[in-house]
């Protein structure tokens, strides 16, 4: 692996560049490429054979680059493909998901306490967040629930409204979220509602995203094995499985201004 | 042609599954085969190629199977991939598309009066309603609106609620479709928030769904091509590009019980 190899990314849609942000922020020396697989976006209520098979064939894509790093910005495909993705990357790369720095954080934090976990149904269903906090700090009280209309709200730009406040009430005024003291956005889409979600529980929850943690522990990893690039290298490059407007306006947004983005199949 | 051969339809998910049911009404003699494209569900955000690509390969799938006419259970399947479609059948099938008979139902009826349209982005952004009803009845004024949120809503279990009304009624009070005569659900899912809709214009605007006037179109050409099957046949057969437990129940529900229903890749 080379400290000048890019970091590859991956995730279903717009959620992932939630992540790629905060780790361009954190790392602003590393060149980044980053997957969009929108022909099969949303991950949310795909089957377990599916996304493992689609992150099969990202992956592969990914090492052809000679990425020193694949992280998988998708609580979906952390939660159901993460084994599988591991498998292939060998010790080719990397491979950080978006989960276990979540977990680590929770863990260590969250003693004795009571933290809610929001995400897709693939997410939820897995119970991936529920078994590995339990394992790491038994004494916390974990309840979880399933969002799905949530990524779908946010990739079509309904947050910051009557819509998303209305939807988002709904969700949360669940009877087991009464009383929590952290809440997991375990979606990379769910940034873009954190603001309103902080307004829901009026600061009596700490509402935790991934984006920053994950890119703190990207650079933690990449410092460990001194694979952090000393020099400014090119320019960020966006490949999509499926070219949309709204994927290259949400690119645009995080990355400011002009983008490189390429529509490709690898699947044929 | 054989009159025994079955009807093949296909949707991206389960929108399809209200034309299949009005059509098993309509020709209880019918044997269908259904499509369900989970894999790529919802195509409403996809792009023209991507949607062509995935019809292409559903309809040879559908031939394959010696369908007598293909029915394109989806609003933007018809929108952007009619013609394909057409192209490949040649004179092996009927096509019939969700589109052309509303078209003609509202051009008949609507002579000097205000329609409204909703469905997906892909729909609404091909401008395939509005130029149709225009080149038949230029008299009528035609507005449309995207709907994207619907969909996914719709797909997520979200309807005779709260959420659902708050939704609809916010695209709705859209001032273009203030003081319309008719509106068309221009979308496979819209007929399961159908009453909503009705009780958002209290009985002043006409909703038309197509499951209904599809199905009848059905029956009228296969009657005219002698088509009809005069034997009750083998069961109903669904197919899905990928499995998943809110397919299966959505199946079960428009089709009473036990279904046979069969994971297929039909890309690899």
């Amino acid at each position: 692996m080379k400290k000048t190899a890019p970091i590859g990314i991956f995730d279903s849609g717009i959620g992932g560049l939630t992540v790629a942000n905060a780790i361009q922020k954190e790392l602003p020396n590393e060149q980044l490429i980053y997957f969009g697989d929108i022909a099969h976006l949303p991950y949310g209520d795909k089957s377990t054979e599916a996304i493992k098979t689609y992150s099969k064939h990202i992956t592969q894509f990914l090492l052809e680059k000679e990425c020193k790093a694949i992280i998988i910005a998708c609580n979906t495909a952390s939660a159901l493909a993460y084994q599988e993705v591991k498998r292939i990357v060998n010790k080719q790369a990397l491979v950080i998901n978006v989960i276990d720095p979540i977990v680590n954080y929770i863990s260590n934090k969250y003693t004795d306490q009571k933290v809610g976990i929001i995400g897709t149904k693939g997410t939820i269903k897995s119970r991936v967040y529920v078994r590995k906090i339990k394992k790491i700090n038994p004494t916390i009280d974990v309840t979880s629930l399933a969002t799905p209309l949530l990524a779908p709200m946010i990739e079509e730009g309904f947050f910051n409204n009557k819509i998303s406040q209305t939807i988002i009430n709904n969700y949360l005024s669940t009877k087991s979220f009464k009383k929590i003291n952290a809440l997991v956005l375990g979606c990379t889409h769910y940034p873009l509602i954190k603001k309103e979600v902080e307004n829901y529980y009026n600061g009596n929850c700490e509402i935790i995203d991934s984006a920053q943690i994950v890119a703190h522990k990207v650079k933690e990893r990449l410092n460990k094995t001194e694979l952090i690039n000393p020099y400014k290298t090119s320019p960020h490059h966006f490949f999509v499985s499926d070219y949309t407007k709204a994927f290259e306006q949400s690119a645009r947004l995080f990355f400011k201004g002009k983008i490189k983005l390429e529509n490709i199949n690898i699947w044929q």
